[in-house]
């Protein structure tokens, strides 16, 4: 680890993409302080949940083509462990 | 719809959670500023999505035992129409 | 319980749902034995989890639609319980 | 590709699993047979869904392991198109 983290390139529109989904939070938030109706909150839910998927899977595929794809190059035993360690990371996803 | 929702009795809860989960992303954030590395992350994001998970959860339940038990006491077309509701706001949940 | 089930009506056209995702697993089988590419098996696998998925939802209209609803309708401790175990049932669908 | 998977030094015991996947689906179909009641189905879909996840994050640590690591060791634009077809299919058992 040098400090350098796969999403390096494009962290401001992570962090756009972020801020967007505290934003939807935010509004589930007034959605609840104003009496919406269940299914209606329940939509907002799915629609942020969605969001923070995708933002998570464009984090898996930077880890894969830069932290991995680089420790691959490299060679070494630090190779197998970040497979491992993104299988894991993987699997944290799926079990959301 | 008399204007009451299902979770009435437990809004200020909800809120709660919710504005914790609002922390939770504004940490994911600080993460991603902060050039954490992208498996932990990853991890943030899995955690956050859980939350969210639950909050919809907890919404459902109240959905089911309020607004849907209450149309279909009342009896009616009206209580079909919730089921099917319901049933679709699951799988929006489930594809989310 | 009297032993009707919410999926009565439409029982025969559940056993063939199943009998397809039988098949689509017969298929991963058979792919895996030919040694096909883990992408296109994983493909597959993804198919036949939103094949299973859409089974479990109808079962869950069905439910809604006929036990708990029945159950509503006739009042009492036991229209509380069947909410909260189709709350429970959802909740596991959720983490599959 | 040479022909050679990832999974090739599991295979059988993917195919184990696999089988076992299989014997879990014909059991909920003695089930819906049987008029079992529909969340014990359900709870039983849930376990067969998660036993089909389970198939995929090994054959996904399979893949990551042995068809990326080696295309990214080889060099050259494969690597990238080994990794950008692994978050696919990353994003399609999410969204199963």
């Amino acid at each position: 680890m040098t400090g350098m983290t796969g999403y390096h390139h494009e962290k401001d529109q992570l962090l756009r993409r972020l801020r967007r989904v505290e934003g939807q939070v935010r509004g589930i938030q007034r959605m609840v302080d104003a009496d919406s109706y269940c299914t209606e909150v329940l939509t907002q839910i799915s629609a942020t949940t969605k969001a923070l998927q995708s933002v998570a899977l464009r984090l898996l595929d930077d880890h894969l083509g830069h932290c991995v794809q680089d420790a691959i190059a490299r060679g070494g035993e630090d190779a197998d462990a970040k497979v491992t360690e993104a299988t894991q990371a993987i699997a944290r996803l799926l079990r959301a």
